[in-house]
């Protein structure tokens, strides 16, 4: 028989993974609840007709789509099965689909449950999501999102919020220099004003992102093979040295969209975002603005966010969000502004991982085993970790009356700091003998003195 | 435009039900983790191979498929289209499956990873599972499973460890009165022996199970009708008297089992666990011998545990699990015996929340909430406000400028129990204006002192 293995692009998590993973877990739903973000989970799979379609094309196809129990043949479409077309047979065979992610679905439950809940809402969500991509280095068909979101309210205070935040977490991870880079759509809009071609905004922010690798000059080349014009070009060439503070960036932009309106309206919120970060401060992050940054360019209407990992660390953004003015308008709830942020779990994981930033008590499992030498010991044995348990001592005893190697073994290879041994002597005298595996040492202990070497 | 909905049998969880359920599972892993149990994770989808034939006709019918990505009917066979023949035509377009319990992914884990693990391997997965079941009051299409298994020997020891276990969650969970049913399959095996039809064991033990209901003389009748003999029914008829305590009970399984060698077998093993667990002693559940269970009879080889409700709550099991001496033989690892048991979260939830055993400390969220009177004040609140988080205080500010009354109502409905006012007064005194929203009660007070009040 094959050893059995699991679908591609899935992964199974050993006990230290899981430990580790829980470990970023837990410090993002720490953070995500300071700053009074509310837990709500939904179900795995959404009806269809929730799901396709909010995620163009592309994502319709990255799907998972769930088969019809029972017999689901029985009412599709004769012809469609004839001409083999998978496409539209889809629908008539499938009800159901695994979420894609947890945004729609929030959107889904806002609208659901919109009588229930006190506005603004601020809810945090952390669950697995699905789609069928191609699995690669990095991206998987199954992983988790941690997505923290406020709907129902406009207030840039939220976006200052979650750049503290992000801030927060990562400071608390230990991690020194993330980057939390922010932009405005509107002053996205505003350039493409500016250059007079809205049409050619991706390929502008796109190019324009290449300027540490290629230069102005080829920059410029790439923009005007993409139909950019040179007077256009001219007109913002303060993009081109866009360096500085924050401050000295912002008044760059202030000039360079003096006549577009939106774009002056992206200006001063980013202002007021950069400001009032500043007044609080950050821990171990920076705050920077970069004007490339186009994420999702036709969903966020305000504030984009990406965070990438410290320098030296090659792994791209581990975290995004952005404000969406009509968040909960595809389910007919009008009006609902959301601003949200998102972790990447597997990418923060990685980035820990390659900079020794996992504190070694994470993967700390039991701490003490009990060596077992037969029935009336395991018996005397028992009794003690139960006690130990009590005081949250996290105890084991060796299951079988192995030979005493074996047993010493097993505690070395789970890394279990300490053993115990009882034998006739140790259950007369109401002691335990402790042993230090690290450094081999042993003493004869009480009870009492027992609870007290392990705590 | 219709409010949208989910699938049925599914349910989205609103904050005060994630943290409930949340305060259970927090338990049970905690004591998991006590007990030595370490956290695997498994994909939620599983090629369906693994799961396909494992549990049964009626089990690869509830199995959610997954329906093949792409242009699936491309290679799918034209007659069984032609056909609609549903059952055959389903693998040869769907490929993966959504996992239908946490035991069978684990022996597939187990054997994959055979060469990492380190045995005895005391594994706890806790994680959804999907049962296109039909959905009614409390059976639901996803659910959690808490598991925890030992695989890798055979010792009783880890029988006696899962009644602790069990004992230790309820306990934790302030829950009194539970009953831990034990039964063993080799107990009957032997009554199967003993009433000379192997192939009547299920019906005798579902007429058996009705003693309280229809008295002694009603199960007999329909165990006549069953077809089981007058003489075996004289048998085994101290199991129609059977109470006392479970030394009394052992003693006459003992006694009626005489001729059975597995029968007696499963006395002996049964009789270890009680002894062992009468020795340790019991928190606030209680152990009982039953042999009337028989929970998955075709699965479990040697322990039977299932866990009832306290009395006056009617909610059924609880809990349960066993044996099962050749875990991983499905995926060709032969000789590993396996124990295990599992909490129904679920089940848990709803005696916890009838019982009204949720600590109220399990729904509180946001400590305190700032009124935002404008810019100038917001900013000086959300330096107040960083400086509470870092305490672990959990705060917000209200993120508009709105009419104070809507604010306080705000955190009124929240159930926020304090809020702060800052106005030009209290910026000028570094103070701020706590009011307590249960009582009414405002004081002005320092920074230093507000963090003292709220901590």
């Amino acid at each position: 028989m094959a050893k059995p293995g699991i679908p591609k692009g899935t992964r199974d998590f050993s006990p230290a993974e899981v430990a580790k993973r829980q470990y970023i877990i837990s410090a993002i739903k720490h953070h995500f609840e300071l700053f009074g973000f509310q837990p709500i989970e939904t179900p795995s799979f959404e009806n269809s007709d929730t799901l396709m379609g909010k995620y163009g094309e592309e994502g319709d196809r990255l799907i998972f789509k769930i088969l019809n129990s029972g017999d689901y043949l029985n009412k599709a479409n004769e012809a469609l099965l004839q001409d083999k077309d998978s496409l539209k047979l889809t629908p008539q065979i499938s009800e159901k689909a695994l979420r894609y992610d947890l945004t729609v679905p929030f959107a889904r439950y806002v609208v659901q449950h919109q009588n229930e809940i006190d506005f603004p809402f601020k809810r945090y969500q952390i669950q697995p999501v699905w789609r069928a991509d191609r699995p690669q280095k990095g991206r998987f068909r199954e992983f988790y999102q941690c997505d923290a979101d406020v709907v129902g309210s406009t207030s840039l205070w939220q976006e200052v919020e979650f750049v503290q935040l992000y801030d927060a977490v990562f400071t608390s991870l230990g991690l020194k220099g993330a980057t939390i880079k922010i932009n405005n759509r509107k002053v996205l809009s505003g350039i493409a004003e500016v250059i007079g071609a809205k049409d050619k905004l991706i390929d502008f922010t796109v190019a324009l992102d290449k300027l540490d690798k290629i230069g102005e000059e080829g920059v410029k080349t790439e923009m005007l093979a993409k139909g950019i014009s040179e007077d256009a070009l001219q007109k913002v060439q303060p993009l081109f040295n866009f360096t500085g503070t924050i401050d000295e960036k912002l008044n760059k932009l202030q000039t360079l969209l003096a006549s577009s309106e939106e774009g002056l309206k992206g200006v001063e919120e980013l202002r007021f975002i950069c400001d009032n970060t500043a007044v609080a401060g950050l821990g171990h992050s920076m705050l920077d603005l970069d004007v490339t940054l186009a994420r999702g360019l036709n969903y966020y209407t305000g504030a984009i966010f990406e965070v990438t990992a410290p320098r030296g660390v090659a792994m791209g953004s581990i975290g995004g969000g952005g404000r969406y003015d009509d968040l909960t308008g595809i389910f007919g709830l009008k009006n609902m502004s959301g601003v949200g942020i998102s972790f990447g779990l597997d990418r923060i994981y990685l980035v820990l991982g390659e900079l020794g930033l996992f504190p070694e008590t994470v993967t700390e499992g039991t701490k003490v085993l009990f060596i077992n030498f037969g029935e009336k010991e395991a018996r005397y044995a028992l009794q003690a970790i139960q006690v130990l348990r009590r005081q949250g001592i996290r105890a084991e005893l060796y299951p079988d009356a192995a030979k005493i190697g074996k047993q010493f073994q097993y505690a070395d290879k789970r890394g279990i700091p300490f053993t115990v041994v009882v034998g006739d002597e140790e259950i007369q005298a109401e002691s335990f003998t402790l042993k230090n595996m690290a450094t081999g040492t042993q003493e004869t202990v009480t009870k009492t003195a027992l609870a007290e070497k392990l705590r």
